[in-house]
């Protein structure tokens, strides 16, 4: 078995810490096929990684193992992760990476959203802590578990290691609760979880979450009729705001050939109201 | 057959959209090899992309895959494309992204060069409208094309169905008339046609369209005596700006390691006049 | 035989000159396996391109073929370099971007070190000019070598071609000599060598140099107590800076989550002082 691995990290790309740990896979694994999501998440953001991922991961092949290295705790004693569902491997540090994709998979933490919490896993979903050392590079340093220990684990798991082998498996992972939109009869009441590169907003309304006949968003101080199919369509009705249902399935408010972030001057956590009109 | 497949887009590379697409792309073709050619097209700048995909197309082997998207009008009725000309693939909406491509390859637009016009393909090149939604990706989206009819449709080709498969055949596409520099006797006139990242000014003027003997090139004001033959040896002789052909055989304006955008303070559009001294 | 290529140049990713040279690449070696390395060496930096490829070569499988494209040299009489040491290759215009990865296999070069100077190759390396036009793409630019000759030779290389075949050998390359850290009994002094994408600070004083015992570090009036093992650890001790030992072996100057270089203010070229407390 030879998979695909996907990377995605908040490394940049000016210094060679990715293509490093590239090598260090290649050596494992030299017919791997290795795939860039994104190595522009913002430093440390745990949860625009956990989002970026959850928008991607189910249009690789089953069998693809994804990798994540957001890791503030590099270092410490915050375990690492080989996580098996959905028909996919992912490969992390334990500290929230996975919570929206686990989460799409069926498996919603408890808590308050501010700290990730543990939370076990579902049937069908499996995990292993990665202890075994065998299947780490040396010697380890303190500040790049990227290319020491994940990507290793990536590399046997690509040329057929069983998850099993990595280390020991546990139960629970640390997942961030999840705020989700609140829906009411004739309302959604949501929010701005990620700004991608055109300034597009992406809120946490999916499209199949919005109340039927004709409705208004909210957002703010200012209220956009309907939800359009297109961009273009929105600009030949000349409005220099439109409300679309993205290709990952959720309602975004977008401007048509600029952004919409610029646009209204807001962001990440900016409350969106649906209501029917 | 395996070929392979390029990408060019304006989609940056901090979201996970081409990620996305090559996802899609190695479930239908495993073994493609995908190379990016840039996805820092300027938002919506067709032309930009159209110019920058002519400087490279042809350094691929033949039967390599071109996939082009930089697309204001997904989701409307605009058609998507897959064209075979000169040895090579290319899988795009109609919009007149293949402009430059298909002009190096002899078909030259004709029309106001603000807008697209329809353009009948010449002998020995052929076009499809990509019409038969057994080779998309569903549900398809009304924002993301390049994920669910794109990709879908490189990766097909790339396995080996036929162009004629993946729709109706047509024998017009839209193409931007492209404005061609005025060529008189001893005097040429261009036009700056990309910025590269260096701040070299790229004018559409081709080093074999300049006229014999000794020239004087005048852009912005100032006048360069001279077309020199390597930036270096502009800087030993003390200029502070170089002409120069360039590697994609078009005259540039440079300043010897800096950008002679900023030092001109020009850019896109920007007249240049070259005349014999 | 067919090897990994990697890429190192200051060709930035906005423009394709990158994936023209791997077009030309694959033309020759369809099988080789292509990593970029960094696209962001600032423009005509040798030097810093020089510390990054010395950071990541050696993650690599033996017989990987490094190449390094930062030229501003291009089109004069520099020669072009293919050199085999330390069980890889190294393919690069001559000017002193081999300096890091050879004094890392023990050549160390002698002189001032503010230009390259030409420093004899030791046992077991061995150096062409790629003087042999049969493996050049023609016509060659006399802008972009990086298609033209550098990656041509990559190609063959990967392809089996053996390093004599691509020109003449020569005992002697250009290289910088790289300032060493002074290292006294009780004290370092080293210098900042590279400011990475998360502002750490990294200098020229591997962690074996250290002094044994309790040490303070002095940077830009600053006084760091200790070495720590993790960022997250210094942040828990409620430390605004920490001193590293980084994942290339060298000590770093740090911030955790912040940048150093911005909240010291300083950058290349810095002065960092180890003392014993």
């Amino acid at each position: 078995m030879v998979s695909i691995i996907t990377l995605t990290t908040d490394f940049g790309t000016e210094d060679p810490y990715v293509g490093t740990m590239k090598g260090v896979m290649l050596g494992i694994s030299p017919a791997a096929r290795l795939v860039d999501l994104t190595h522009g998440v913002q430093p440390q953001q745990v949860l625009q990684a956990s989002f970026l991922l959850s928008t991607a991961y189910s249009h690789f092949p089953e069998g693809t193992i994804h990798v994540v290295v957001v890791d503030p705790g590099v270092g410490t004693s915050r375990r690492a992760l080989a996580v098996q569902a959905g028909g996919y491997y992912f490969v992390a540090p334990d500290n929230g990476l996975l919570s929206h994709v686990l989460f799409a998979l069926g498996l919603e933490a408890e808590g308050h959203p501010q700290e990730p919490v543990p939370s076990l896993l579902r049937p069908g979903m499996r995990a292993v802590s990665l202890t075994n050392a065998k299947f780490w590079r040396h010697p380890v340093s303190s500040t790049f578990h990227g290319r020491d220990i994940f990507a290793p684990a990536a590399g046997h798991l690509s040329r057929g290691v069983k998850l099993e082998e990595l280390g020991t498996e546990i139960s629970s992972i640390l997942l961030y609760p999840l705020a989700r939109p609140r829906v009411e009869s004739g309302a959604v009441d949501g929010t701005v979880v990620h700004v991608d590169q055109f300034g597009n907003l992406v809120t946490d309304i999916r499209g199949t979450e919005l109340p039927a006949g004709d409705v208004v968003i909210h957002v703010a101080r200012r209220a956009i009729a309907g939800v359009s199919f297109s961009y273009a369509d929105a600009e030949r009705a000349g409005h220099d705001l439109v409300a679309i249902v993205g290709s990952a399935g959720f309602l975004e408010i977008s401007a048509p050939n600029a952004s919409a972030a610029s646009r209204l001057g807001i962001g990440l956590g900016e409350h969106v109201r649906v209501v029917v009109s």
